[in-house]
This record gives structure tokens, sequence and C-alpha cells, in this order.
């Protein structure tokens, strides 16, 4: 069934994709989101009430800066990243931001019917907080994106979006509320869950004959300066990623802190590693594009944790080799024996460094102790109040490890069932040989690249 | 007269007219600038007299990052945006960059005296209100800007955006402060005021031959994606655009969780109409670039009011139908049968969705009740005290429907008047047959681009 | 010795350096550096003991967005500004990502022991001011690095940097802390140091033949526009650099208004000198990318103190005159007859903007009187307390004079010594007719860029 010749027109299937969605969002829109109590009008009376003396205590002046940090991060940040492929530019930052659009409204049911629901009133009351964790569970799609880049359909990647942030919204709500694991910068929810749900979907996706596309793998020169742009804007704001979202106060300030060691540490392994692989010592721009950003990956869960300005360095130190060691052995290895095509090695960027991320943060949460904490600062750091109270930092050790098992579980048992989905052959997704081309969804002015590209054909 | 061979030498009056301008605003500065209470260093005083405990209730705090975010707006989203002329990108990021630089000046200047001038010694006191103002002022020059680019000298330019903050500035105040409509993000005295202006000027600049430039028109395969950085930061950006001068507290929060979800509706249609109307449904950058943009625009004006957001989604959804249309029918009819060559399409982008904004506005506006608002909250957002105490929210929609006509007059008008101005043949302009050409007003050294431009004119 | 043939490879001395020094920073780090009391869980005790009420008071919501925008100023700002060249921007965004990775986790260390070092435990207590100056540090050898784009190794580099950081932390100590000269934005501190340094470094590393490289100098089109990325960014940012680390309250609101004038004046006078003294008036790309920002370097000794708005755009004014005329005159002047090869212009853009920085600083605090100030706010501007408290502002004056010294002493001695250090022949730099080049250090795959630069050579 899948072998018949691939007709990739969505001239219908797209607008109605996007129609149908948009307006079964404004929909539920309509009966379920209003503003919190911060962001309606009633904020004047909620001050007097709540004994509140400032503005500058509205969670918007705590989070707002952070918050536009994580927006860039999702648009620019991963729609450039994406960008290094010699001709697929376009559909890489052009549907990053169609599928990171959609999935920002979904994800704000989906999060709001678990966490934000007023049950007084049955609505979703959304803030800063909200828009903040609706582009952290886009982030998700997004590095899944990243391992079916330029194989796919916009309509695949709607629909992949649209189940990805419905696993993603269980999977949370288990690790972050059933098991109280903590995971600030989402190593686990985030990263862990998205790179497995993405290496899932590729494989069950697997295209035999993708050599066909040779041709147009790879970069051109301006197109890895391109990509720059999203290495190093995921790279700078990544402290705002993992402290978006932590306590205010002490809680956000060092989570920031440990994300920049970390980053700092792990630019100078993958630079190490990727000059000691390479003939004559020569960097290779597709290591510095990727692996420099693992540090941040792995520093999520603990970020907010006691991990010690040395301990971030450390984690960045061995995610930058790792990280690096996977694009040079690991990826060949997974798209040869274990069909596993990942055009940005999501793998090496998000999966491994996300499972260290989480063991780190059980290990760290483990060894919490008293003097290092404060008993004040346990109990907030690690939120053991109400239910929780009685919880040992050895026993949230353990929900955390469990919280990755989970982020685990999701992302290759939804990926398996999402990658069956998405192989029925209505989707409109390229054939073999003309992957990785914008022609294909694009209207493509330019004929001089097309002729370039012909060019290098024969000698490439 | 205006026949005459073009000398596009602008030797002498560019130099002339920076200097000489730059100079007067310096005298214009030393006689009326200086720093307000919260930026001179009797804030110590000011603080312990007003009795204000922290410096975190400095305006800076709660307005600095909206700030920056707008600035990035005004230089690089605007700049960039721009940049898809295969050859007038230096014309496009480089001009931008000088008039917004002038701009700035000068509507810290004319803004001031309209609405920050201290009568008591009469200065104009500055704060970063008034930084953030100052851009906003820009943005409708540099909006106008994108109706002629390629098509104007440096010199036309800088007597566009001197007369252009000049009319915003009254109309600014007429609209504000006479009427006392509220417009947060724009709608009106910033897109609609900017669109009409610029398209007005673009009337009498009419050039019957443009079609010998079309060699040149059009973008290549880096041109768009330079573009894409543009259209990237202004959408990011757009929510503290639109919060940027609100209300401190739940005004700023509301208008940015508004303008968020307008955006996020508006990229879903637009790629849906640009996929429908296009042979094979290919997506056309030309869209992508520009209307998922203009729900930002048409939320600007209700973004502080309680538009609700499902109201933020239905608006996003028409304008990126309305926006996307435009681009495919409205904008060859204009230039066709109106005679208005419109480079960037502002009318899809700005105009359209100005008078939207400003319309949705008046009707949300009108429709305000104390229960959704709060009596606190309504007296507020909509700011009923002193001479206004006893205006009704039907009344507010009313002024505020006159406040969308008074820019439309001002723009229509005022584009007319110093699009007379600009066909003086004394401005440096070039040739029907030079357009969209950065050879004319800077050194490019990159010969092989010139002689590819060349080739491609041919089969072009 | 320094004319045996050139060995590049540099596969086993880079990762050598960059392994030893990361993991000299992890010993030193696990020995040294501890949270302070604002990021770490005790900072509920600590607001309870001082008194503090609300979270709002951590250092952390003072200068968190200016240290983003700090930090995209190094890596972005500083990365694509030297990007221009036509071959070298994978070495100009790439290795300025590695040098301020190391530098910024070294800085912290040196910069800790001078300033942060808390007695009691012999350890350094960072937070976020100390991200900013680390950033701050590091931005010194990132001129440096301008200076010497495309001729040097990367090891090189890792060199420079590991000396400029440690010249850098002693020579602020002694301006800030023993002369107790006040410098905001680093007119000082940074630029004048780092410039300095750099030409040293370029003079002792002078090449005779660097025309055989001349085929790789310039720029191509789309290289000139990611050079702009660059600019704006840093022209944007800016008033957060000078802003960053001023007094809460007014001190960052006024040193980012005037750095805001100051810049907008620069870029109006740096346009104007650019087409006056070019053929047919038409700009230089080399120009707007560079002089445009020499109001910012130069109004950063005195952004925080009472410079005026007219003083500021006079400064700007003044400097994009000057950097301009720098670029057309002085460079060539240099390069020929005093044997400095300048490949960024950093002598323009920093080193004399600096210079003007700290002679207008002296000035302006030389100037200070308290019917401007204040008496409480000369005190907090200059910060006449404890030892200082008798000080005079014509002293004060004085003393940033002597501190403008130190920087311009350190700059050139420290750059000659370390000069002789990198002309050792065991770093791995290019020869002669090889810089510029990114093959050297980079696996670049795209070979028709290759063929283009070997055919431009003809006729170049």
């Amino acid at each position: 069934m899948c072998d018949r010749p691939k007709n990739t027109d969505v001239r219908l299937r797209l607008p109605a994709v996007c129609f149908i969605w948009q307006t079964a969002m404004i929909i539920l829109f309509g009966i379920f989101i209003r503003y919190d109590s911060e962001s309606s009008p009633y904020w004047v009376e909620y001050k007097r009430d709540h004994n509140i003396s400032s503005d500058a205590e509205n969670d918007f002046y705590f989070r707002y800066p952070s918050f536009q940090d994580v927006h860039v991060m999702i648009f620019v940040g991963f729609g450039f990243l994406m960008t290094f492929l010699k001709r697929y530019s376009f559909g890489a930052v052009g549907f990053n931001f169609l599928i990171a659009a959609f999935g920002i409204q979904w994800a704000l049911l989906m999060q709001g019917w678990f966490h934000s629901l007023d049950y007084s009133d049955g609505k979703i009351k959304i803030g800063v907080e909200n828009l903040i964790n609706a582009d952290f569970c886009v982030a998700s799609c997004l590095i899944a994106y990243g391992a079916v880049l330029g194989k796919v359909s916009p309509v695949q990647l709607m629909v992949l979006t649209l189940f990805g942030i419905t696993l993603f919204a269980v999977e949370e709500y288990i690790i972050l509320e059933l098991l109280h694991a903590r995971d600030a910068g989402g190593s686990m929810v985030i990263h862990t869950f998205g790179a497995y749900y993405g290496l899932s979907i590729s494989w069950m996706l697997y295209r035999r004959n993708l050599d066909q596309s040779s041709r147009l793998q790879g970069s051109v020169y301006h197109s890895d300066v391109f990509a720059m742009i999203g290495t190093l804007f995921l790279w700078m704001f990544w402290p705002s990623f993992n402290s978006a979202i932590a306590n205010h106060g002490d809680g956000q300030h060092r989570a920031a802190i440990n994300t920049y060691l970390a980053l700092a540490s792990t630019v100078l392994t993958a630079m190490a590693i990727s000059s000691l692989f390479q003939k004559h010592g020569k960097l290779d721009m597709v290591h510095i594009q990727n692996s420099t950003l693992a540090g941040g990956v792995a520093v999520g869960t603990a970020a907010e944790f006691m991990l010690m300005p040395y301990g971030s360095l450390i984690v960045g130190f061995c995610c930058g080799i790792i990280s690096t060691m996977g694009y040079i052995y690991l990826s060949p290895f997974m798209e040869k024996h274990l069909k596993i095509q990942d055009t940005c090695g999501i793998h090496n960027l998000h999966a491994m460094p996300g499972v260290i991320g989480g063991i780190v943060g059980a290990i760290t949460a483990a060894a919490a102790t008293e003097p290092v904490y404060g008993s004040e600062g346990l109990i907030k750091t690690f939120g053991f109040e109400d239910h929780f109270e009685h919880r040992t930092p050895a026993e949230q050790g353990g929900y955390q490890a469990a919280g990755m098992c989970v982020a685990l579980c999701f992302g290759i048992g939804g990926g398996i069932i999402v990658g069956c989905i998405l192989r029925l052959p209505i989707w409109g997704d390229p054939a073999d040989d003309n992957c990785f081309n914008d022609e294909v969804y694009w209207e493509v002015r330019d004929k001089s690249l097309h002729m370039a590209a012909q060019t290098t054909k024969s000698p490439g």
C-alpha cells in the first residue's frame, strides 16, 4: 500500500487540517479558557484582598523575560537549527513555525485540563506560566520533527504534533503530579520524551532508498551559518529555559547559573572531540551546531537543585563528549543497523543527554541534605508539602528515576503508535528520491539554485 | 520635470541632511530634553518622598524587557523582513537602520512636546516609556518604507520620516489625548496611519515603467531565509509590542496573552489560504513572511481589553485569511488599477489588519460591562478618570471609531502631501529600470552577484 | 624559526588544550566557587533575616533581562559581526563561541578572586552579577580577536583568551577597586584594554605577505547581510550592556537612556561620512557594520553619570565621524606604516571610541555638582562612601583619567608579551597565503564555494 507513486499535493489536505483544527481550538477556547487572577481586570481587587503591595508581585514580571527567551528558542532556535540542509531551509523554519503555532494552542488546552482547571467553574485559568508551559510542550514535538526533517509532509507534522502534545500532557501529569518528580528544565518530560517519540516515528517511517536523495542531504556554506543562528539562540537562552518555571527567587537564580556553566563546559569538550576524531583535526559544523547544546539538556532536571557550579561543569563536560561521539559513531550505526534515520541527530542532542539529565536529577535529589539546602529550602525546592510532606530526599530520588521511565515509555510507545498512523498513504509525504527538497511543498522561484542542485548532483 | 535622466549621486545631499538634522537634534535636545524623576539621581529622594519602598517600583523594571523586545522588532524585525529582495538587502536593513535612528530622536521631541512636557520648567522629561513610544512612532514610518522599498533614495526616506513622525505625533495626540481613545498596540495610531501614509506616497510616486526592474524583483533562496529572521522576531516579540505601554499588572499581562493567541491562530489560516490558492498546494514564502503577522496588528487596540482568549483566536483566524487573500488578489489589482505599487504588501499586512484592529477595539470597548471588568478594572482599563469619569463604554466605543477615522485621514492626507514633496526631482531617486538595486546607493564589491543578476535577466 | 612551512593540523593541540583547561576549571570551581546568598536555598532565611519582603528584591530580577541581552551581544553580536569575510564565517562565529565559552569560566574565577571572595570561608560566591561581569570580561578578548581574525589558529585564540582574561582581572581590580574609578559600560576596562591588547598582538604577529590571501579578504553579498545581524544585535542591546551593572533604579535607567541616544546619533554621522568620502556617495557596508556602534563604546564610562541627553548625542555625533574616518584613512595607514593589520578595524570601533569614552567619563565626573546630582545622588552615583567619602568630583575626574592610563598600559604591555608567546611556532597558525580561509580548520563540504573562490581570484 505504501509503494504507490506518491502524491505530494497537499492543496486540500493541509488547508482542511488547518481550518478544522483551528476552528476546534476557537470552540474549545470559548468553552474552557479564561484569564487567571493575575491577568484579569480583577487583579486590582485581588491585590487588595491578598495584601499584595505592588504590581511588581504579578507573576508576569517574574516570568515574562524568561518567557520571551523561551519563545525565541522555540521559533528561531529550533527553526534555524534545522536550516542546515542545503535545500530545506523553508521547510525547516516554515513547518517549525506552523506546528509550533498550532501546538501552543492545543497545549494550553491539554495542559490546562490537567494542571490549571478551576473546579469551581470548570474553566482553565491562564497566565504567563501557562504560555511558558505551552512553549515547553511544543518543544518536545519540535525535537521529534528533527528526526523526520525533510521526510514528511506538513500534514504528517500536524498529526505528529496533535498526538505529541496529547501524550506529553498525560506523561507530564503522571511525572510531575502523580509521581511528584521535579523537572524544571524538562530533561525527562521534554527532551527524553520528545526524542524517543521522534526516533520511534522515524523508525516506523524507515525509508529504504533514502540515499536516492543524497544529493540534497548535507549543507552548503551559508546554510551552515544560518543554522548557527539557531544554535546560538538556543545556547544563549537555555538558562532562561531551565529557569523559566523554577521557583521565584533563588530557584530561578540557581537554575540560570547551573545552565550557564553546563553549557560553557559542553562547548569545549564538543569542540575537542570534533577535532580529535576528524582528519587533520578539522572541526565539523554538525558537531558545533548540535553537541554544544547537550549540556543544557542534561542539566535540565537538576538545574534548580544544589548541583553546585562544579557539578554543572562536570555534567556539561561529559555530555559534550558523549553527544559528539554519538554523531561520529552512533548515528551511522543506528541508520545502518537499527533502521533509524535521524536527520538532525536528535538521539545525540536530546535523547542521550535527556536520559543523563534524568539520572543526574535523581542522584542529586537523592543526595539532598538539610545542611546543604536548609530546612525551609529543602521543602521549597522539592515541594515536600501537603501530600508529600513526609517524603525523604532518597525517596524523591526514586520517584525521579520512575519519572524517567515514564518519559521513555511514553516516548517509545507513543512514537510507534503515531508512526503507524503516519504510514497511512493519505498524508502526502514525498518519495524516497525527493526528500529534503523544498520544491515539493514550496514555491521556489530561484531557479539558479535548482540548477546548482542538479550540477552538484553529478560530482557530489 | 520628473522625466530628466536621474542623478542618483547622493554624495552631498545625504551627508548634508544627516549632519544638519543631527545638529538640530542636539540643539533641541539641549533646550528641551531632561531625565524624568525615575531616571535622575534625585530618584533616591523621590522614592523617600513618595513612600516607595523598593527600586523594583522604578518604571524601568516594569517596561525595560518589553522595550528591548520592541527595539529588536524595529531594527531586526522590520529591517530583515524587507531583505527578501534578491539585491536590495543592504538597502532594506541599512536604510531601515538610518531612518529609525533619526526617527527615534525626532519622535522623542515631537511626542515629548505633546505628552511629556513639564509646564513648570518647559522641559520634556524622558524615561523608558518615552523610549518605547519613540520606537512605536518610528514603526509607522518603517511600515511606510515597506510600500516604497527599492524605489526611493535615502534622502527621500529621511524626508518621509521627518514628516511621518510629525504627523504621527499630532494624530496620536488627537486620538489618545483629545478623543481619549485607547490604543495600546497601535492598530490605529501606528499601523493604520503608517500603512495609508506609505500607500499614499507610493501612489504619488507611481512608476509607469517599473517592470523594467523586474529582473531585480522577487527573491533568491537565501534572501527568503533572511526575511524569515525578520518575520520571526516580529512574530515572537509582538506580545511585548502590544503590552509594552499597557497598564502595569493585569494590563500588560493580558495584552501579552491576547497577542500570543491571535498570532498563533493567524499562522494556521495564513498557511491554509496560501496552500489552497496555489498550484499543487505549494506554500508561498511571501505569505508566510507577512500574513502570519496580521493577527498581531489586528489585536493591537483591543489587546488590553477583555477580548477573551477565544476572541483573540477569532481575530487572528480572520486576519490570516484576509491578509493572505490580499496578497493573492488585492495587491495585483491595486498595482494594475489603482496605480499603487506596494513592494512589501503593507496594505495586506498593516492597512487592512490595522483597520480591523480599530473596529475590534471599538466593538470590544463598547461591549465592556462592569461584571466582566469589575468596577475598578473598568475605570483603570479605559482610563475613566478626571475629565472622562462620566464616559460610558458605549461612548468609548464611539470615540474609538472616531480615532480610527482620524488615523485614516492623517495617513491618506499626509501621504499625498508628502508624496508631492517627494516628487520633486532633487532627492536622487533611481530610474525605473534601476529600482530594487543596491548598487545605486551602496558599494557592492561582490561582482559574481552582479553577473548572476545579469544572467537571470535573460530567461527571467 | 617562524619561516618553516606551517603545520595547521591542530588535531592533538586543540583537544589537549580544551580537555586540560576544562578539567582545571572543574577542579578550581570545585575548590572555590559556591552560590551566593541570593542564589542559594538559604535565600528564604536570608530574606527573613534581612527583612526583605519580596522575591522581587532578588538581584536576579533587576539584572537578568540585561544579562541575557549582554549574552546575546557576546555570542551572536560579536560572532556575527565578524562573519563578513567571504570564507571565514565558520571561524568567526565558531571560534568566537569557543573562546567565549572558555573565557566566561576563567573570568568567574579570576574576577571572583579579586572581587567576590568571601574571606570567611575562602570561597567565591556567585550570582547573576558575576555572570554579567564574566561576559564583560570575555568581551575584551573578543574585541582582541577582531584584530587577528583569520590569521591565527584556535589554539592561539585560547592562549590569547587565557592571558587576556587574567590581565583584564588585574587591570579591572586596579581601576575599579584601587583607583575607585567608575566604568559601568567599560569604555576603559573593556574596550580600551581589549582593543590595544588585540592591536599589540596583531603588531607582534605582523604578516609581511598577507596580500597573498587577498583573494579571501573582503566580503560577498550574503556575508555582509550576516554581519548586519551582529551589528544590529550589538547596537540594540548596547543600552543593556552599559546599564547591566549600574546601580539599581535611576542608575540603570539613566545608563540605558544615554546609550540609546548616543547610538542613534552615531548612525547618522557614520552614514554621512561614509557617503561623503566615497565615489558617487555610495555607502560602504564596512562603515555601517562597525562605525554605527562607536557611540555605544564612547558613552560606556559616563552612561550612568549626568551626561544629559544632549551630551549623549554629542558623544555619538563625534564618534560616528571619527570612527568612519578611521576606517577610511587610519586603517590603511596603520597597515602600511605601523605594521598593524587590523582585520575588523577594532582601532576605529573600540580603541579610539574607548579612549574618548574614558576622557568623557573623566570630564563628566570632574564636572559633577551637588545641584545636578543631589547630595545623596552624588554619593550613590560615584560611590563616595567608606574609604572614599571625602573624595571630591574633581579628584574623581583625576582618578578616572588615571584609570584610562592603566587600561592603555595593560592593553599595550600585555599584548606585546602575549604576542611574543603567540609567535612561537607551535600553535598551528596558517601561512600567509592561507589566511581568512575556513578550510584550514573546518570541514567545508561545499565545493562549489571552493570553485567560486578560485574563480574570483583571477579577476579580483
